[in-house]
This record gives structure tokens, sequence and C-alpha cells, in this order.
């Protein structure tokens, strides 16, 4: 929360890089000027601006729906701003109050500090750890006094509070909501104001948390009897999910098969983003910012009639996929990936590295059982399914589609067997 | 909060006491036999009930509205049970946390203090105050940690809060309810669980408060893992509000001309209760618990036909205004005030004790300005007023009407003037 400045000149560097931000995302309730304002101020007056991110510490394992957010704080750091991180960890080591869900205890100190650790490690792929500012909010939470907590409940009223999407649908289709889930949106609020945010990224669920979060700095600087007219309340940056690689639904734990993890290996990273639907690619670009404003413009031409622009959407895709590789591993990683991923599939080569079995010589194994023993399916009848729809390969052409077909090796001969896109198994005997 | 204890015999005594204590009030949720039973049980056992009481620190000073539940407790201490009274101070020393009402500044510790004391020293008038126990929530609130305030919250649900008629109102009127405003039902219903209440006293405007202290009870006895069924959580008794002395609106500060307070002098009380309608007696007899159950209804019976039974209820009202005297201050005073009462009304008597003033002998003095310089009105137009009403005499018989009237005395000559029906001045020259 920096002072508000008098009106000036505004230079296109700086509203360049505010619509850079902001694209793709949903600035409010300012404008991209005024963005580029406060962008422009900050470098002005060596004075940064605070970026604020909650950081869930009960979920540390991260995918891509998570680089959205974490690439936009990344890109107000290469700027020269102050990312600030928010470990909420006060309402984590309460679990459920209610005391009625057994099943959901609440975090030790321990997992807490795990937890944020893990989250950083892996954020560490897309954000500067050595600038962030970590704040546990306990820090000040467990310390605040029932004179505090009533004062912060005081800024608020109930009917304000059930405006917030998923409150007002549960009261109104009379889902129970326990009286201390109102309390959860305050405290992240709170936040904003004791970090002095001057920015909040969050996800577009987080519409009213964060817009709330702008409102009790306003509040309590009242509170304290400063002058709100020069002010500058957090402006925050809702940023959409990002959908898993189906194309449908957003990249969710619950759906692991359409996640990209930030812990995939660099070869799976590279084939499961060449596996997005065409339509995904611009999307993709855009929320994870891989490319300036003009540059995603340009893509967007080319990809509204690839025939007519002659070029091939699945090139686009893989410099994209070769982008985001070499992030969380590196450019050679990336390199690799790409040409493990052309030799299999475009030139329709075998790798040249993969696993290996013995096998009894002249002894007949059921493909099968083979499939479904080495673990390339996840059980027999998935295998069966595969070998159907003509997914299993030997040497890399010849397709299989009896499901009682065997295979039978001499002394020193060598098959490999291929199921699916991407996995394989060499077999000698 | 005792163990409930299996079905017994129930003694007739136990009953008529239950039955005495219910008069006039609601009791909840339970019935008069379930009550009688937990009283023979307390004395059978020797573990006296609980009786809980709140006490709001902002406002000591006592009517008759407030005598109704101090009676109420006065009979369960004389039925050997245990008062509990509860100074709300958690709450009262914030104030109005939202820092929009400037006019509603924090209570201090000293005037916490101050209060209660206030407050303590007129209720001993009805209650005994040297068994009582006095708890101030603020021992247990200022040490409540945000972990034990969420589990606090996570209690209730939203929409339960919401159905407390108050709230209810100002949620369907758009009238904004801050969220604060919720917590003070939990807190008083969390003081229910901390001095294990039997029962709790309340007006009719505390059945959401009330009741949600029995279910706080149930609900953190499951938190504790303790057998629910075996527990008896507090029972709730309902005292209606007390008329004024005009018989139409609540007693109320509000309106103090309708008010009779505990600290008002004798004569006064005894006055002002021979002014209630008589069709206020049998409610004012019954919600001040001034006679038992059989002998209301005889009241009841004679006060219906008073002609037939050849009564007059200006004696039942004399009865009853001698008692609740005896009361505040003692039976001589009580007979004294009656005395005095009826020589004055009754018999046309002008009192024998009453404050003297001198004038100047040969002075003409306006009646107007006597009335308004001796405070017997509060102004001069008061005074007017009074004159053309016929409210003014002198020497008991002779009624002034004109508002000009001057009053001249002899040196060595005196004259008493009255002002309404209570207030009287001896004028000597």
């Amino acid at each position: 929360m920096t002072q508000a400045t008098p009106q000036k000149t505004l230079h296109p560097e700086f509203l360049a890089q505010a619509k850079f931000l902001v694209q793709g995302a949903e600035l409010l309730p300012a404008s991209v000027e005024q963005l580029a304002l406060r962008l422009q101020t900050a470098i002005e007056t060596g004075v940064p601006l605070r970026i604020k991110l909650g950081l869930d510490p009960t979920r540390p394992d991260l995918h891509l729906g998570h680089a959205v957010v974490l690439k936009k704080l990344r890109m107000f750091q290469d700027l020269g701003h102050q990312a600030v991180m928010i470990i909420g960890d006060a309402t984590a080591m309460v679990g459920d109050p209610s005391g009625r869900n057994k099943t959901r205890p609440p975090l030790s100190e321990e997992d807490v500090q795990i937890n944020a650790q893990t989250y950083l490690e892996q954020a560490g792929k897309v954000i500067k750890l050595d600038t962030v500012e970590i704040v546990r909010n306990s820090t000040f939470f467990n310390a605040m006094g029932l004179n505090n907590l009533l004062q912060l409940m005081a800024q608020v009223t109930v009917a304000q509070i059930l405006t917030r999407e998923d409150f007002n649908k549960r009261y109104t289709e009379n889902t129970p909501i326990a009286l201390h889930e109102f309390l959860y949106p305050l405290m992240q609020a709170y936040d904003s104001v004791m970090v002095k945010a001057d920015l909040e990224l969050g996800g577009t669920d987080q519409r009213f948390n964060n817009l709330l979060g702008r409102e009790m700095q306003v509040a309590y600087a009242k509170l304290k009897g400063e002058d709100v007219s020069k002010l500058n309340p957090q402006m925050v940056l809702l940023l959409p999910l990002l959908e898993g690689t189906d194309g449908k639904v957003k990249m969710s734990k619950s759906y692991p098969e359409h996640c990209i993890n930030f812990t995939d290996t660099a070869e799976d990273m590279f084939g499961k983003l060449m596996s997005i639907p065409d339509d995904l690619i611009l999307r993709y670009e855009t929320l994870l910012s891989i490319l300036p404003p003009d540059q995603l413009q340009q893509h967007a031409m080319l990809l509204e009639d690839p025939v007519k622009h002659g070029i091939n959407p699945r090139d686009i895709k893989a410099g994209m996929a070769k982008y985001i590789v070499a992030q969380y591993h590196d450019a050679q990683a990336a390199e690799a990936s790409e040409k493990g991923f052309v030799d299999r599939f475009r030139n329709k080569e075998l790798p040249t590295d993969m696993p290996e079995a013995t096998l009894d010589a002249g002894q007949a194994y059921t493909i099968i059982d083979l499939i479904a023993q080495h673990e390339l399916a996840a059980s027999k009848s998935e295998a069966k399914r595969l070998v159907q729809g003509g997914g299993v390969k030997l040497n890399g052409t010849d397709k299989l589609s009896d499901v009682d077909a065997t295979l039978t090796l001499n002394a020193g001969e060598s098959v490999i067997l291929q199921v699916g896109k991407r996995k394989f198994i060499r077999f000698t005997a």
C-alpha cells in the first residue's frame, strides 16, 4: 500500500508491461493505465510494489494450473517488484473446528513447515526464491485477542459476506454454512492489511476474498485515522483456471491423468503438452504467459486458419512445449525431449533407451500377461482393451489385434513391445 | 449441568415449587415436572442447581422491570440453589468495534467495576448477595485464542443465527448486520458452558440466546467425547417484560415517568404502584412473584368481578404496594407510606411532613414562579398547564385556575401549596 501520487505522464514502456501482466487476466477494480502508473512510480521512486500471493499449506503438489499465478508473480519479480507469499498456517493448524469431520485433523506445526517447504521448492521452478518474502499469518493471528477479532468482524456485514458466490449458493440451497467459515475470507483480507499489499494475485475463485482485502485495507486505514484519499489500496489480478490436457475441466489433482506436474520428467511433460487439443494452444500460451501480447496476437492469427498460413499447429505446440520443459528442467532436456518425441511419433522410430527384461528361451508368453506383469497397463482387462484397440505393437510396426497372441523368443533373440504411444520394453531371451 | 438421573417418584412439594417458579413465565424446552424432578434431585443429592443470570454492565440503574427476573433468582436461592451472575464485561470493554459509532466508547475496566457494583447493590434489594457467585466472562474470553474462537463459531450455522428474530428482521429488511454481532449470542451461550448452568433466566427477548446456551453445552460435551445421553443441559426460564405504570409499554428508562426505580423513596414507590391501572394488578402480582399460585388464583377470581365479591381493587393494590415497598425499604416504611397515601388521597388530608420555604411578608409572588422556583414542575410552561388543568391547590382545598394568580403573605402567615397529587410545600412569611 503505497501513497497515491499525483497524475503524471505515463511512459509507453510501463503501459506495455502492464498489458503483458494483465494478459488473459482480470484487473480489479483498476484500469491497465492505473497499473502502469503504479509500476512506473514504483520504479521511479525505488519503492517496489508488494505483490501478494496466498499459499495453501495443505496441498504442496503443484501442477501447471498453479503455474498460471506463479508465472505472473515471477513477471512482477522480473520487473523489480517484491513478491510476498503468505503461508495461511493460522487456520490450517485449526483443521475442522466443528469436531464433526474426524477425517480432517489439524495440521501440525511440522506438517505446515514441510508442506510450505515442498511448495516453495516446487514453486522455485517458476519464481525467484532468493528475494521472495515469506509471511506465516500465524505470527499475527495467534497473538490476536478477542477485541481485535471483533474489530475485524465489525468491518463487514453478514449480507456482504453472503454475496460471495459459494456462500450465496449454499445459503440459498439450505446447505449449512458453519459460522467460522465466514472468518476465513476476513483473515485472508486481513493478511493484505498486515503485509501492505499493493496487488494481490489469485484465481477467479478468489474474487470476493481478494477484493475484500482491498476493502479491509481502507477500513483499517480509517480506523487508524489515516487520510483514505491518499491511500492506494491493493489492486486485484484474477487469473482464470487452466484446463487439464483433455481441454475439458480445470487441471486438478482429482484428474491426475490430465495434470502436468512440476515434478514430471522432461519427456513426460513434453509428451503431455503435445497431447493437448490444438484449440487449447493459445489458452496455454496466454495463461502461462509464454508470449508477449504482440506475438500472442500473431499466433492467434496463424492458428485461426493454419492451412491458409501454411503452418502446422503441432509446430507451435512443440515450441510451447519446449519453452515449458526448459523452464521446469533446462534447455538441453527440452531439446532432448523434443527430439525423442519427434523420433517416436513423427519418424515412427523407437527410443534408444528403454526398460529391459529377460524371457526364457522357447517359452510362449501371452502378450496380455506380459503387458500386465511389466505394468505397461493397469490390469489384464485394460491390456486386452489396448490390444483390441490397436495400441500394442512389436518392434514399432507389427500391430497386434489377437488378445490371445503369444510371444516366443529363441535364445539371443530380442523384441520391443510397445504399448500406447510412450511405453516400451525390450525382451531378450 | 448435572448428570441425568433415572426416573423416580416426584414429591408434591417439588411440583408445587416448580409451579410457583414457572408462574407467569415460559419454561423451555422442558415440562414443569422435569423442573420439579431436578429441584428434588438437587435437594436430595445436596448438589444445588446452578441458576445463571446475565448482567449487562452498561446499564446499572434498576427498576421493577428488572425485578421480575431478579425475584425469580431469589426464589431459587430461597429453595437452596446457587445463583450465578455473569458480568458480560468481555464485550462491554470492546465498545463498538466497527469504529463508526464514536458515541459508544468502550467501557474501561473501572467503568465495568463501578457499574457491576451499582447493579449488585441495587439487586441486593431482591437477591441474597452473600451467596451469589459472580463470574466476569472476560476471565475466559480474554484468554481465548483464535483456535478456540473458531471452534466456538463452528458450532452454529449462519442460517441458525439468522433465525434469531431481530437478525432475521434486519436481514430481511436489508438493515446491515455487522458480522461481529453474530458473535455476541455465541459468547453468551459459551458462558453457560463455562459456568455449567442448570437453568438460565432471561427476558422473552433472550429466547434465542438462552436456548443456544443449552445447545452449546451439548456441543461442547460432544467435543469432549462425553456421553450426551447422560447430560442435563440447561433449562431456560423466560420471563415476560413488565409494563410501566401506565400499563401500555414495557417499563423502560426511555419512559422514566412510568418507571418504578429500586432507588425511589418508599412514598414515591407506594404512590406509583397505587397509580397503575386496576387491570395490571394481577400482572404485577404474577410477574413480581408476590403471591403463590393458589392465592393468585383467588385474586384473579375477586378482581374479575369486584362488585359481586364486595371488594375494592384498590385494597388489593395497596396490599401489593405495601409488600413491594417492604421489600425495597422495610415493613415500617411500607406502613408509613400506606398511611401517608390514605391520609392524602382517601381522607384528603395533607401530609404533616413537607418542605418549607420563607417568603417576604407583603410581597406578591406569582404562583407560576413559585412552582417553577421550588421545582414542583419542570418549567414555567408546565406550571401553567398544571394550573390550567386544576392540579394546583392552596391549603389542600382552594383549586387555582388563574395562571396569573399571585400569593401574598402577612408576617407570620403560612400556606401550603400543592402541585399534582404528591408535591407539597409550606410557605411562611
